[in-house]
């Protein structure tokens, strides 16, 4: 019999409850053993939940029954969860969550309390909701070096933007219509802004590069400038834009790591990734290139990693040691944003397209329908952060669009 | 110190001994332990191989060696494999193959010797190469009930058809050109006659559905009826020709599944999957639906697969016994053929559109440039395959394309 506390009662933490509940018996085969919610810790009052008996106010009674096998904490950010999560494996519990942000700032530190405490930190849910992807990283692709991970992360902006694509939408008027749909939040920052995104490719790539990176190390951009022009002109380049969290390995063998809207071809399998769909790319020296596929977020897919995640927690009895990375208060391993290297689509006012062949070199032209007077768009080799910024500030003009494009 | 050794030296027999001499620290960094690949099984001579004193000729020396804890099967079909696996279990050996004929036929079997004998038979790499599917259906899925799985699981078919589809080639030349490349053999029966996708369908609908599916209860079609007709018709209803392995749980509680060409809508997550990449789609009651996408064959792709078992394989001291199928002489749980039901295109010649409309009711005509007189193609509504069987005996004229339509 393993005893389970469920810490948060919120959209993820009540479909964890159900699903327990739903699937208890196919559930208990698969752990080998029963399986309970004894606890459920909330603030809020829930008089007239079938499980109100389970609710409880005070962490510490969790903390304090040693009944306790598998702590799931779903409650979101840093504070009090990280409190609640040391301690719990301090005291020889498992825990899993579904935070990405607890495990994009503290998972290296998490992870070692839980192998010093011969118990586990399990966290499928903080990345791509209910696709498999840590798990299928850690232990499917093992034999593989990592060379690199592009990940459409982040559901909503994914909205966003195909709305615009599909429906020529300008930005603010998709965001208006994630927000009515329950997609966006009222305050869509987090999203939008690419923190979302950035705590998730910090995870995959700790995970897969074996050293933790800290989300402060990522430069990150949100699709806040992403135009209706610019989407257009994308796709008569034969692609689109997309938010990609992307980390890669360098020959000089640092990680290039970023957040930011990309030309995507449309030959890749990120392309056809639509509306609150996310998939993850992982390219490894003997596989290849392999794509996960799913809704990254939503009550029931995010609560059916978590309880996938219980089951196995609830299984073992030691640690699974081989789901670690190292701490690196030192990320000098990441490469730093001026030396990352990659095309750029560029579309401004204001220069003549001889200008911008003297500045740039050998650039291709795109074209849109009614494009007014004065404004180019092209497309440059590959270029180094610090040489576009640098040669952009030569030219001179008006910069109204500036895009990554990259080859996954 | 885990021993290994490896039956047969062929195109992933050795791309295994390769992966593991390559990766050799960082494998046994996640295995927590040295490996040692001690024995390599096979009939020739290899007086050239840096590993020739590596080589056996009698399995006997491996399996009375109490130094080998995992043996890896990559010798293929039922003979002598099955009895060399069998015996490994029984001597408390673990075993890693990529044999879905093995698999796919004796599955039941020998996870049941595995469990009993408390090791392990893993088999990530007899299922789509290189792409995890195996552990992630069993584990990270393991809170969902499996509704259906449909995947593009032979990469030889997916080639040829997307040669058909592309550059409008009838399947002959499509046939020739995958031969010249290697990526279908000199007799290739296997893949287009569909064997190879029915094994590998087997092998997720008995994981997903917890007994086991045999081959001879799966109707299975290849793609050699395929014609750059219906591929012309398909393309002109928005969609694309793809060899699909599919099971789907039915109302009645029985499993249809079926291997055959089939339709799928552009939108769909399989559509885009093209030349040697396979794809599987699952859908769960919690998660939805998930795709794994990746090669699905290949030296290195599929020893990659192979060796991440032998490290999990390594590592554990006990049977993990979640991975596990009911064996099941009665295969009345498997639909009958006749009763399956999915919508048709069909094409033929000799009768007229008021005759089609009478025998199947309501009908949406195709269309294809330059079509001959009198041939005509529509799709149906859904209906099981004796019906559309006695309404094409009712209808007569010439039958010249049956697709089913599916929508994953």
């Amino acid at each position: 019999m393993a005893k389970i506390a469920v810490l948060g009662h919120g959209v993820v933490g009540s479909g964890t409850v159900e699903v327990l509940l739903k699937s208890k018996q196919s559930l208990e085969k698969k752990a080998g053993q029963e399986l309970e919610v004894k606890y459920i810790l909330d603030l809020r009052d829930f008089p007239d939940s079938p499980y109100k008996d389970k609710f409880v106010k005070n962490f510490d009674v969790i903390l304090n029954d040693p009944e306790v096998k598998v702590v799931v904490e779903v409650i979101g950010g840093i504070n009090p969860s990280y409190e609640y999560v040391k301690s719990s494996l301090l005291a020889g519990k498992s825990v899993v969550t579904s935070n990405k942000e607890l495990v994009a700032v503290k998972g290296a530190e998490l992870l070692k309390i839980a192998h010093e405490n011969n118990v586990n930190f399990f966290f499928e849910a903080s990345v791509g909701g209910g696709i498999p992807i840590i798990r299928p990283l850690h232990q499917c692709l093992s034999a593989d070096k990592i060379i690199g991970i592009a990940g459409i992360l982040n559901g909503t902006t994914n909205y966003i933007l195909t709305k615009m694509i599909r429906d020529n939408m300008a930005f603010g008027d998709a965001l208006a219509i994630a927000q009515k749909l329950g997609y966006a939040e009222r305050d869509p920052s987090a999203d939008i802004e690419g923190a979302d995104a950035c705590r998730k490719i910090c995870i995959l790539a700790s995970l897969a590069f074996g050293k933790h990176v800290y989300p402060e190390s990522v430069h990150t951009e949100g699709i806040t400038k992403v135009t209706a022009e610019d989407v257009e002109y994308c796709e008569n380049f034969g692609g689109s834009i997309k938010l990609i969290g992307w980390a890669q390995r360098q020959d000089n063998g640092k990680i290039a790591i970023m957040v930011c809207p990309a030309f995507i071809r449309e030959e890749s399998q990120l392309a056809g990734v639509n509306d609150v769909f996310n998939a993850i790319l992982v390219c490894g020296d003997t596989t290849g290139d392999v794509v996960f596929y799913g809704k990254g977020a939503g009550k029931l897919p995010t609560a059916s990693a978590v309880v996938a995640d219980v089951v196995i927690a609830a299984k073992l009895n030691s640690s699974s040691n081989t789901l670690y990375w190292e701490d690196s208060e030192n990320q000098d391993f990441v490469e730093k944003k001026e030396n990352i290297v990659c095309g750029h689509y560029i579309r401004l006012s204001g220069v003549t397209k001889a200008q911008a062949e003297q500045v740039f070199g050998s650039v291709k032209y795109l074209v849109r329908a009614n494009a007014p007077e004065g404004e180019i768009a092209f497309t440059t080799e590959p270029i180094s952060e610090k040489e576009c910024a640098d040669k952009l500030e030569q030219l001179g003009g008006e910069l109204m669009g500036n895009i990554r494009i990259l080859d996954y």
